[in-house]
C-alpha cells in the first residue's frame, strides 16, 4: 500500500486541485492521497475564506484520503520552513512519493538545482548577502543571488512561486535523505495570481476575488470549483454571514497594535528591524488593511512578509513561542489528522505500527507547545464571529477527524 | 484668590454636580473651583458614557473653572489610591480647601475617624488580615474591620460609598498634613446607586441606565440634567453613533483574553490568585460582559474589581507600568489641564510660581510613563469606533485644554 503526498491550502478547493490529486494518483501509482494543508492561515499570511474544516470536507470529497494539519508555525512562514514541516509530516506519515505542481512540470531541474546549491552554496550566500545589504526583500536578494549562480535560466524560472515552493520540498527531500519519489506535474493555465477567472481551471486568487467582489459564489466562480466546494463556501457563510478576509480583522489588529508598546510589538515573531516603531506610527492614520499594509511596505519588506508580521500580532505569536520550531533540527511532536476517507483509515491502519510520533485526531489542550499555537490561531480566526457561532465552530477543534464516505 | 477642590467623575454631569460646585463655593468661599475628574476609565473599571473632553465642557459651563485630569493609574484604582492621586493634584495646585458629598454630611467624623484609624491601626490591621482569611472581599473586610475597632456606627457608617471616599481624602490631607480645609456636604435625596430618576436629581448611574435604556436623552433624563450636559450627550451620539459602555468592548477583550497566555495575563494589572485561569476558562462560555463578570465574580472578588482587571486588560495595562505610581512616595510628575474658564486662567496666573510640577495643557509624547498609560486608556476607548471618527476626537488629546468663556 503507497501514499502520495501533495502540500496544499486549499483556499478554496478548486477544479485545478482536484486535477492535480488526480495526477498525484496516476504518476506514483499510489492508491491513497494525502495532503499536508495550512490551518485557518496561510502561507502568504491572510486568513482562509473559510475554515480548515469545511476545506477538509471539499478535499475528501474530491479525491483526497487523508489531510493532515500543517501546524501554524510552519505554516504561516517563508517557503524554507513550510515546505520542510509539510515534507517531514509526509514522511512521518509514510508517505512514498511527493507530487508538486510546478511551472517547470519535471523534476529533473530541481534535482540539479538542488546539486548546484549544494556546490555552490558559499557563493550563494556571499551573493544573496550582498543583495540584502542593498536593501532588497529576501526573495528578491534570493533570486538575483540564484542567478549569479546560475540557477536561473529560462527553461528553470526560479522566481515562479509554484517553483519556489518546490524547490522547497526537494531540498528538504534530498537534505534530509528521505526516501520520498519527486513528481511534479506542470500547472495548467491560468497562472498563481491571475486575478481574473478565465474557465474551469482558474486560480484561487480569482476564485476568492471573484467571490468576495460579489459577496457570492457567481456561476463564474462555480465553473471552477467542484460543487462539493461550492456547497461548503455556502454553507459557511449562512452560519458566520461572512468570508474571512483581512479586511474583518482590522478593528481588532490596530487596537491590539495602539495598546502595545514598542518593546512588546519586538517579542512578535517576524516584528525586526524597528518595524515596530513604523507600526505604531501608522496605527492612527490608517482606516483598513490594505491602507495598512501599503503604508508599511518597503523595499525591503514584501507585501507577503508584512501579512505574516500582521499574522503574528493578530494572533500574538511570539518569538519566544514560535522560533524553537524553526530550528533545523527540531522534530515534530505530532501529526494532526483533520480529516480520512475509508480509504485513507485502510492505509493508515496498514502502515500504523511504522510511524514514529503520536497520531493525533483532535485539539489536546496543554498537550504541546506546538498545538497551544494552533489554539491561539483558531481562537483568532474566529473572534470576528458571534460569540455562540464561534464556540459552535471552534468545537470541532475538539471532535475526531472528518470523515466522509465517498 | 482661594480655590476649592472637588473630586468627580462627571458621568455624565448632573444637577446634583452642578449644586456640589455652587455649595463648594459657598462654603469654602473660594473664587474658583478645581475639579480633578477621571478620564475615559472609571473608578469602578467602567468606560464613561462619553469622553472626558465633553465631560469637561459640560463642567465648565456649569460652574467649575478648572478641569485636571486624573491619571489612569490613580483613577481605575480602589478608592485609597483614588483619593490620594485626586488630593494630591489639588495640592499640587494650590487648593486651600476640598469639598466633597457624603452620606455624613459633617465632616467631624471623618477627622475623629482618621484619629481612631491611627491609635488602632495594628488592631484595624489585625483584623482587616482575618476577615480577608475568610474569604471576604476587601470592601467588606475593611467594613467588618472598622466595626471591630468601633469606626461604624449609626451617625457615622463608613459602608457608605461617597463615606468610604471622604474617608480617603481626609486620610491623605491628615496623614500627609497637607494645608486644606475639609468640607462635606450632605448629599441630596436620591443615593449614589439608586437606579430610577425621581426628579431634578437623580444619581449618574439612574442617568445612564435611562439614557442607554432608551439611546436617547429622554425628557425624564433631562429633567436631572443641565441643558449643556444633554447636549453634549447628544452631540457625541451623533459624532460617534453611540454611548459608551462595558458591551461595546466584549469582542475586543473577549480577543485579549483568548489570545494571550495565562503568564501573560498574570502581568495586568490586578489579575491575581490564579483569576489568570478563570478569565482563559470562561472566555469562550460567555457572550458578553455582563455574563463575563457574573462568571469571574466570586465571594472574594467584588463586581468593582473584576470590572478594574478588564479595564486593565482592555487597556493593556502591565503590574511593571502601573505598580511604581502607587508606591506611598511617589511623586505626581505632571498636572494636566482639561479645561479651564478665565477665572480659572486668573486663578492659575496668581498660584502659577508656586506650582512645582510641570502644568500641561496638552498630551505630549514620551514625556513620561504615566502618561503613556493615558494614550492607552484614551486609544482603547476610542478603539470601538470607526477609525476616521478615532482618529478625530484623539486629536483632542494634542490640543490645549479647552477654553469656555461663560
Amino acid at each position: 500500500m503507497k501514499a502520495c503526498g501533495v502540500v496544499v491550502e486549499y483556499n478554496p478547493f478548486h477544479n485545478g486541485h482536484a486535477y492535480h490529486v488526480q495526477k498525484a494518483k496516476e504518476v506514483s501509482q499510489a492508491e491513497s492521497v494525502i495532503a499536508v494543508m495550512s490551518g485557518n492561515f496561510l502561507q502568504r499570511g491572510e486568513p482562509a475564506i473559510i475554515d480548515k474544516f469545511d476545506r477538509t470536507r471539499a478535499a475528501l470529497s474530491s479525491g483526497v484520503d487523508i489531510v493532515l494539519e500543517l501546524p501554524y508555525a510552519y505554516a504561516v512562514q517563508n517557503s524554507d520552513y513550510f515546505a520542510r514541516g509539510a515534507v517531514q509530516l509526509l514522511y512521518a506519515l509514510g508517505a512514498s512519493s511527493i507530487c508538486f505542481g510546478s511551472e517547470a512540470g519535471n523534476a529533473e531541474p530541481f534535482i540539479s538545482a538542488n546539486l548546484v546549491q549544494k556546490e555552490r552554496k558559499k557563493e550563494y550566500e556571499i551573493e544573496l548577502k550582498a543583495r540584502l545589504h542593498q536593501g532588497l526583500s529576501f526573495p528578491e536578494a534570493s533570486m538575483k543571488a540564484y542567478e549569479a549562480i546560475g540557477l536561473v535560466n529560462k527553461q528553470f524560472d526560479l522566481s515562479q512561486p509554484n517553483n519556489i515552493l518546490g524547490m522547497g520540498y526537494v531540498n528538504t527531500i534530498l537534505e534530509q535523505d528521505l526516501p520520498m519519489d519527486i513528481h511534479t506535474i506542470k500547472r495548467l493555465n491560468n497562472e498563481f495570481h491571475d486575478p481574473d477567472i478565465t474557465g474551469k481551471i482558474a486560480s484561487a486568487t480569482s476564485i476568492r476575488k471573484e467571490i468576495i467582489a460579489h459577496q457570492s459564489v457567481t456561476s463564474q466562480a462555480r465553473a471552477a470549483l467542484p460543487a462539493i466546494t461550492a456547497e461548503m463556501l455556502q454553507q459557511y457563510k449562512q452560519t458566520t454571514s461572512l468570508w474571512h478576509h483581512w479586511e474583518h480583522y482590522f478593528q481588532l489588529v490596530n487596537y491590539r497594535v495602539q495598546t502595545m508598546t514598542p518593546q512588546e510589538l519586538r517579542q512578535i515573531h517576524g516584528v525586526t528591524e524597528g518595524i515596530e516603531y513604523r507600526l505604531k506610527n501608522t496605527a492612527n492614520q490608517v482606516e483598513n488593511m490594505e491602507d495598512w499594509f501599503r503604508k508599511i511596505k518597503t523595499k525591503r519588506y514584501t507585501w507577503t512578509r508584512i501579512q505574516r508580521i500582521f499574522t503574528h500580532l493578530l494572533t500574538n505569536t511570539t518569538k519566544d513561542e514560535l522560533v524553537p520550531f524553526l530550528a533545523e533540527n527540531s522534530e515534530l511532536p505530532y501529526v494532526r489528522v483533520l480529516g480520512i476517507t475509508e480509504q485513507g483509515q485502510k492505509y493508515l491502519n496498514h502502515v500504523k505500527k511504522a510511524i514514529k510520533i503520536p497520531v493525533l485526531s483532535s485539539y489536546r489542550k496543554n498537550m504541546h507547545p506546538l498545538m497551544q499555537l494552533e489554539e491561539k490561531a483558531s481562537l483568532s480566526y474566529y473572534s470576528i464571529l458571534k460569540p455562540s457561532t464561534r464556540k459552535m465552530l471552534f468545537k470541532q477543534e475538539l471532535k475526531g477527524p472528518i470523515r466522509i464516505v465517498r
